[in-house]
């Protein structure tokens, strides 16, 4: 698989720890003989994570994220040697039960972007003064390496969106913006693969967010007890070529205001993923517009969490 | 609970059959002994389902709409008298996997009505060329008889939508419009509750649709071999009063078009529900607005289904 390398990472080491600091760990999902096995990532390594989380048994990382309060405190890098993160496939790193939510135009650049290539069923107004939410459908998630199924026929305007995600810990109603923190397990990346098309013609956009597999997701999740997910860069290629380039600090509606926003409605869950909308840099932005074909791979790099990459097929 | 009773049905009978025609039969959940219980309901009154399909244990309705081109021939109903109807607590007919799937703007009446009303941000053309299509939360879903939680301090522009419902039955991606109606199990009602200020608001409408409680689904389920969904009569009350009143036969998009539309995106699963849209009668389409409020009691009848019936707490 074609991979900006050395634009993505710094240094080789920080390619072998694929992008996590070497310090942090993260929490994700691995095969383990034909088996979804939850996995501690350090270091450049990846372990069950019984082995990090001893006496508990094999939990899945949607439980791990339930019952965080009580775990995170006895998780600990194993002693043994990991198995390294190149020999192992990585999976979607937390079972998706709802639908991912998402934010529309939450980076100025983007909004004049998308702006200036809006089609006649896109009339409002420009800068949005309340956040513009959104889903995908659940069953649209596709794991870090798989492939993006190109929907010959039904689209031919795909584009890529790179998103910084927050994974929802504790979930809850009516949550403050103060409180609003305390709520985020962690962070991982998602790729808001959008059929433009669909999108623009059927005015609301469900239908153009949520064909199957246009929701990449991973490679894993941060806890938020690693990084700031409000200062974090966050980087876009398509190809060799680097599409878009951001920092999280620069989102119209921040974090805290996402969560307050949307519990204000409806009762968030453990496991809930909340994306935080896509700088300037997709594929409409450019004139004329420059669409994904099969053949293409689409990299997205968050400083502090890692790469996801995915083909388009 | 008030019920425009008289005004809902024709004659002493029909009420007692809940709008359910005679000869026909449904499947739907209730409550026997505290636990969710598949039923089969015929003249006014229901049947534990394993009684209606002896030797396949205690299924659930979603389980039977999966194998329901296998177990249809066995189904019958059972020698021995049933439960009235009366007497039993209904609940959400079939367990809801996946969000509603749901259509924007499909009867013309309608969309003069919300044109005359819409705000600022809601200046997209009248009458739409292809499917508007959004989502409820699954987790919004109640029963019939459940209460709608009024969202105080969230929204103050609450109002209701009736609306036909699809359950698909066979699932699939890429359905065509004739082979559409093949793959729908049956038909319910769904109330579209909906928070205009939100909706308004955040551009997009998943918000606004979601409110927690904001979708009743019910009674039951009637087999799309007992009736056609597409040539029947709906009505909605609220308290005593007749707001809205059409035939699914006005649709602007029908049922194959819908099934087609969204297959070509999402693959759709056994279960799924696809509200078809509402007609005319809205509360934004009065001037001024009729919203809802705490103490209302919404009433929608759907010929040859019956009566869903929750009222705003």
């Amino acid at each position: 698989m074609a991979s900006p390398a050395s634009a993505v990472t710094g240094s080789a080491g920080e390619l072998v720890r694929g992008g996590l600091a070497p310090e942090s760990f993260a929490l994700g999902t691995f095969e383990v003989e034909g088996q979804a096995t939850a996995g501690y990532i350090q270091g450049g390594q990846i372990w069950p994570l019984e082995e990090a989380l001893p006496g508990h048994g094999n939990l899945e990382v949607l439980e791990v994220i339930r019952n965080w309060s009580t775990l995170q405190s006895s998780i600990s890098k194993p002693d043994s040697p990991g198995a390294s993160l190149a020999d192992v496939k990585l999976l979607t790193p937390v079972r998706v039960v709802r639908p991912p939510m998402c934010v529309g135009k939450n980076y100025q650049e983007h909004v004049k972007e998308v702006d200036s290539w809006k089609g006649p069923g896109i009339t409002q107004p420009s800068v949005p003064t309340t956040p513009i939410i959104f889903t995908k459908a659940a069953e649209s998630v596709i794991g870090p390496g798989e492939a993006v199924q190109y929907p010959h026929g039904v689209s031919s305007e795909v584009d890529y969106e790179a998103e910084l995600a927050v994974v929802i810990g504790t979930g809850g109603r009516g949550i403050s913006r103060e409180d609003a923190l305390g709520h985020v397990f962690g962070y991982t990346i998602l790729n808001d693969i959008t059929a433009r098309d669909l999108q623009r013609n059927h005015q609301q956009w469900f239908l153009g967010k949520s064909v199957d597999t246009f929701c990449p997701v991973g490679p894993w999740i941060v806890p938020a007890s690693q990084i700031d997910g409000q200062n974090l860069g966050i980087k876009c290629w398509v190809n060799e070529e680097l599409r878009q380039e951001s920092r999280t600090s620069e989102m119209i509606f921040d974090i805290r205001d996402l969560i307050h926003t949307i519990s204000a409605a409806v009762t968030l869950q453990p496991g809930d993923i909340i994306a935080t909308g896509t700088p300037a840099g997709v594929g409409a932005g450019f004139k004329p517009p420059r669409w994904l074909v099969p053949g293409d791979t689409v990299t997205i790099s968050v400083e502090g969490i890692g790469i996801l990459q995915n083909a388009i097929e």
